[in-house]
């Protein structure tokens, strides 16, 4: 088969567009040199509006998602204040260890894997925690494909408590809509490698109104994330340190295909692909790990065949092997059991005919069957429906 | 002029060579590909070399330069440990404060700008306080040009005390050489846009075999660059965050036109591009920052105009006007005194001899001269005994 093809449908990172990998070589340019400064005072008031924030401030590092989430919660809390980490998949255990890590005192309100957060149990802590400094929580979590009712937990926080909330959108930004400002979010953390169309290496933040004021007051230990000293430096249309040039060449373009598609039109894109690849999914007899359609991610979607028709690694592998398209294995303690299809950034309704057609014929040379077309005609009637409503 | 022309000269980040550029835009692959491994696996090995290590352990973080240095202090020392930090200019300040920003009990030893470390000082204080954790020090001062003798203070402090030795070397790895085993130097923290010649996002370090004990037993809080997660990752050959991919890509093909070289060739390459700048720059009646030719740094040259002929900032403006040339301008408290030119990385001999012609030129213009000559004489005179002797 032909070799040097590949598709990349993993929840990140996700396939760079022909104009971002372009920018993304643009010759190197000091980061003292004016053209920095312009990028920068050009780029970060772009961002805004995918965090769904005017009054915000934005921050970029050099670093991964991970090193996004740990800043929010340094710049934001102190050793031994009392955290609510509520915890829906791998990505929730991650911060949480952050927050461990970092001697804060964690209560942890764990979800069944698949389930989403209930915001009548986050009610709870907050009535018998009224000490609590930050409230945590997933919006996209990227190994299970549940999207949390991050307005409704919002909404609860704000009524009962005067914990800060922060956000884990790594997988969402850019796919789901976020409207911190709304909201009442007051720090959202996320990655350039996700539904931003960049490669991997920029970690990005806001802050909302009463964040940046914490900010300035905070004195936990910490310097490369002191988001202080990125402040200070950005009054003065610089940062404190190297940046990752090429990659803020690469995020430039990126926005710039995201304003000229719409922002509402890239996140309806994203709600469509999610609906195609779940009802294509389900159409073809393999069940979905998120059973309920408003709890599901639109940018991500796992599945769990049942292992007495096919096992998960068995239908990645040969999926990959017919038809060179990559899904990536579960994470965690479902690790073998489920497979996840990430739909985010630059991907197509087009893409996931393609990989849903590839799926089911798969799964029909598995089970040594004539593939009967139920999951194309599925995605297709969604696309169909979505187009003549 | 043409416009669409320019020549990076400045300490980092340095220009990207072509094949570099090309490696960096490689269609994405997911971080748990088994290619990501095999890069890994390829990759790592590969740095020991610049590292002057055998038994050393790499380590490559998704972040700047300095992400590197917290990342050596944080993995090495505890809060409260004494630690002494020789301060040659603004990157010894810098680390300084990352020392100062995470609670250790700081002993500063400042030089003046543009002077190296005296060994002997180092002795006094290893002598006054027999419980220091560790000892600090910047291999090439990118702020001044210098090029502290590593090579006796790490000698000094072997032989007088117990505290581990760390080493700045951001702008000197790969283009001077460091060997961390024969001199017992315990870490090295360094960045991706210096030397080797890849775009700026990468924070590398190699810890010593005394270094690996501290380590695993290090319990100060830290989660990103927690350096247990790394090496417990990269025994199941991956990699316990997304890493920056393109970067990844990049640095691995950078290794690759280093090894073509051969690395002793590098290292002479950027001593023949010392010698030549600083005689060249000193022929035309510069006077150079760094006056012992032994002290000066291979990367790095910093340039001190009589502010009577000509201000920095005059000559760094009408160099770039007229030849599109660009050298840095200074920092700290000699920002507006000096320029610095980098030749470090993807930077020939025939490049010095295009600056040093361009920079005869524009002092000649900004002194209503002619030029002689006499610049780019002493520059060829240096390449001519280079290869005659």
């Amino acid at each position: 088969m032909l070799k040097d093809q590949e598709f990349l449908r993993i929840p990140g990172p996700t396939p760079i567009p022909p104009s971002v990998m372009r920018a993304s070589i643009e010759p190197m340019i000091g980061h003292r040199d004016p053209r920095m400064d312009e990028l920068l005072a050009h780029l970060v008031p772009r961002l805004k509006p995918l965090f769904g924030t005017e009054k915000g401030e934005v921050f970029i590092l050099a670093g991964s998602g991970t090193l996004a989430l740990e800043t929010s919660l340094l710049n934001l809390t102190r050793p031994h204040d009392k955290v609510l980490m509520l915890v829906t998949g791998a990505f929730g255990e991650r911060f949480m260890k952050i927050a461990k890590a970092h001697g804060r005192d964690v209560l942890v309100h764990h979800t069944p894997w698949g389930e989403a957060v209930q915001p009548e149990d986050v009610q709870a802590y907050l009535k018998d925690h009224p000490d609590l400094r930050a409230v945590i929580a997933t919006h996209s979590e990227t190994s299970t494909g549940v999207a949390n009712p991050i307005a409704d937990i919002a909404e609860v926080v704000k009524k009962h408590s005067e914990a800060l909330m922060i956000v884990d959108a790594v997988s969402s930004l850019g796919g789901m809509p976020l409207n911190m400002d709304r909201l009442g979010i007051d720090a959202v953390a996320t990655g350039s490698q996700k539904a931003l169309m960049s490669p991997p290496g920029l970690a990005l933040l806001a802050l909302g109104e009463r964040a940046q004021e914490v900010l300035e007051t905070m004195d936990s230990p910490r310097f490369y994330n002191d988001l202080r000293l990125y402040r200070e430096s950005f009054k003065q249309h610089t940062v404190p340190f190297t940046p990752a040039v090429s990659l803020l060449f690469a995020l430039n373009q990126a926005l710039s295909l995201i304003e000229a598609e719409g922002l509402e039109a890239v996140f309806e894109r994203h709600r469509l692909l999610r609906d195609m690849t779940r009802k294509g999914v389900q159409a073809m007899g393999l069940p979905l790990l998120v059973q309920d359609d408003r709890k599901s991610s639109w940018t991500v979607t796992a599945v769990r065949p049942d292992p007495k028709v096919a096992s998960a690694k068995q239908i990645r592998t040969m999926l990959h092997e017919h038809f060179g398209i990559v899904f990536a294995a579960g994470q965690g303690k479902i690790k073998d059991d489920i497979f996840r299809i990430g739909h985010m950034g630059y991907v197509s309704p087009s893409d996931v005919l393609q990989y849903i057609a590839a799926l089911e014929s798969t799964l029909a040379l598995i089970q040594k069957k004539q593939p009967d077309g139920s999951g194309v005609r599925a995605a297709q009637e969604v696309y169909h429906a979505w187009h003549t409503k």
